[in-house]
């Protein structure tokens, strides 16, 4: 079992099978965040597809490597995609949720429930939509509980993210203040996150990957901004140009 | 009641007000503008939401300090979300409409009106839109009838914008050449004119604020832009970083 | 007839004439792309418009000066929407087809097939979407025999773009590596043809032109960027600034 202290060479490595793999995430995610979402992993190197569309989705997820659920602007149809998606994905295509806003609504809420119930591999969410989603604040061993109940691996971000699988929990300090002016980078981090489930199958460590990932380029790409518009492009260019080291050199990981 | 000196002023305590309250804008808004919307109200300072689905967006806007009803991409979906929207915001959820292209469709300016019938608190327009909606061309004097009869502030965006409430109009010069090439822009302003007045209960003084905030945003940002794109990253950057001094030192306002 | 060695400067003059007419083009296109589909008209000088209502597409439609059917995120309410624009455009206005992902989806090809027999002026496609289209491999006498069939201008795009019409085929070198690592790219190169189709009568010199002008600002914007979160802003500048004396000095075209 991997300790903390090796995540950042597995993070390295992870994105690297990315790259070389080229693996196809279909995101079904909402109408904010989709473009953002394709351009975060073609730069990571994933290739992204986004139909919605309950008929096509089928097809489309079967041949994927990794799905993303994500529930921001949910409606009907979305809801029935989901379903499909879920469906074509069974065991084989391993799948993220992120229940975006799910502090917000209730039907969105139950919901989200009802999909956490079926096991994606890794739940990726905030502090408020952890605590509608687990009806708990947002404590470590509060995380540990619920993945430990609902076998999925929970990514919360913020200031700090934390992963817990149950077993294992970490903590990461990486990221910019600038990724909380940009919108739907919570939803771009989910569809990395996903990537790196595609060819990864330690789902805490492919959860922790991701987010390592996603935080490294957001500080490099701070270096690089005048602000939350150019901030979007930079970690754009800067999750493109990530090299194994600077993962390895900044990751900061605690237990 | 404000003179139009005061103005700038205004401006930038309502921009101040923003920053501190951190309101949150639900947008009904079209699928072209819903990225750069967001992004521009992250930069403002406030928080953005989005759904469109009928059946949440009640919820949503119920617990939201400003709604944004914009008519781009109008759908069937689009139209049940508005009046599911209206009926949560009732008179406690100040309203703003921006009745996009209603000068292509006969379908769209009939809707548009029976919703400037229902008296929002402003609505953000350009000279063909306004054509269109008001059957009357683009003067001072037809703002002001306009306004007047509707009891809504007419804010009506081009070369230069003129804000009329019916007793009281002013013109504003701000802004850049640059702003016509970047797609939504008029989207985002109506976004940035809603959290205005989600801060200021004088609907005239908000919706000024919120032009001459964007105009102001958009003279900066044409400083660091090469064209276009770079561009609609930088009014984002500019408005991030927008401080009091500069929008009392550039608004440009005349009765 | 155009020899392709009149190509570059059929190009810059098409630019010119978007420029001086101001096209508007109704774009059907995927959910994704449609932020960056509106810019890059805007920057090449067109007017977009987006709606895909079934209600109010016709109208749009009518009026519009050129129009382009992209198959991404296909839904119900876009397939009405094609059905809608496609009697609106009728001989009078000119249509470009991208069959977006047409090698993913059997109903999305099917549907695809059916479109390409009411003879576009233009289809615009990859490798991997003209072999789901054409059942055939993506070799030139495969594309002129397509094109000749089928009555529509074949402009098929990667690492070289070829156009074809049956009669003549060019290829065309220009372009960057990263065009491909940002999202939408095809399928805005796709309404750049479309809005030189509004100003050009000859679909084949039309689409040559479209691709050429995309190519060189890639080429152009390459040089700005750090990444594909800033090619994707560069290129949007480079194509607002591109004159005449740069596509005739660098379009790379052979016959």
């Amino acid at each position: 079992m991997h300790a903390p202290r090796d995540l950042p060479v597995i993070a390295a490595d992870v994105l690297t099978r990315i790259r070389a793999r080229r693996p196809r995430v279909h995101a079904v995610t909402n109408s904010v965040a989709q473009n953002f979402s394709a351009n975060i992993l073609l730069a990571a190197g994933a290739i992204p597809s986004m139909t919605t569309d309950p008929d096509e989705i089928g097809e489309f997820v079967a041949s994927a490597d990794a799905l993303l659920v994500n529930l921001g602007t949910l409606d009907a149809e979305r809801r029935r995609a989901i379903e499909a998606a879920l469906t074509a994905a069974r065991d084989r295509v391993p799948w993220v949720l992120d229940p975006v806003f799910v502090d917000r609504s209730a039907p969105r809420a139950s919901f989200a429930a009802s999909l956490a119930a079926r096991q994606p591999r890794a739940i990726r969410l905030n502090a408020a939509e952890f605590s509608a989603l687990a009806g708990d604040t947002p404590s470590v061993p509060a995380l540990e509980r619920f993945a430990r109940e609902r076998k999925s691996v929970i990514g919360l971000t913020g200031d700090r993210d934390v992963v817990a699988d149950g077993a294992r929990s970490v903590t990461i300090a990486n990221g910019d203040p600038l990724m909380a002016k940009v919108t739907a980078m919570g939803c771009a981090a989910s569809a990395v996150v996903a990537a790196c489930h595609a060819v990864e199958a330690d789902a805490w460590c492919a959860t922790t990957a991701g987010l390592i990932v996603v935080g490294v380029a957001g500080e490099l790409a701070a270096k690089h901004a005048q602000g939350p518009g150019t901030f979007a492009a930079a970690i754009l260019d800067a999750l493109h140009a990530l090299d194994q080291r600077a993962i390895v050199a900044r990751a900061r990981i605690t237990p």
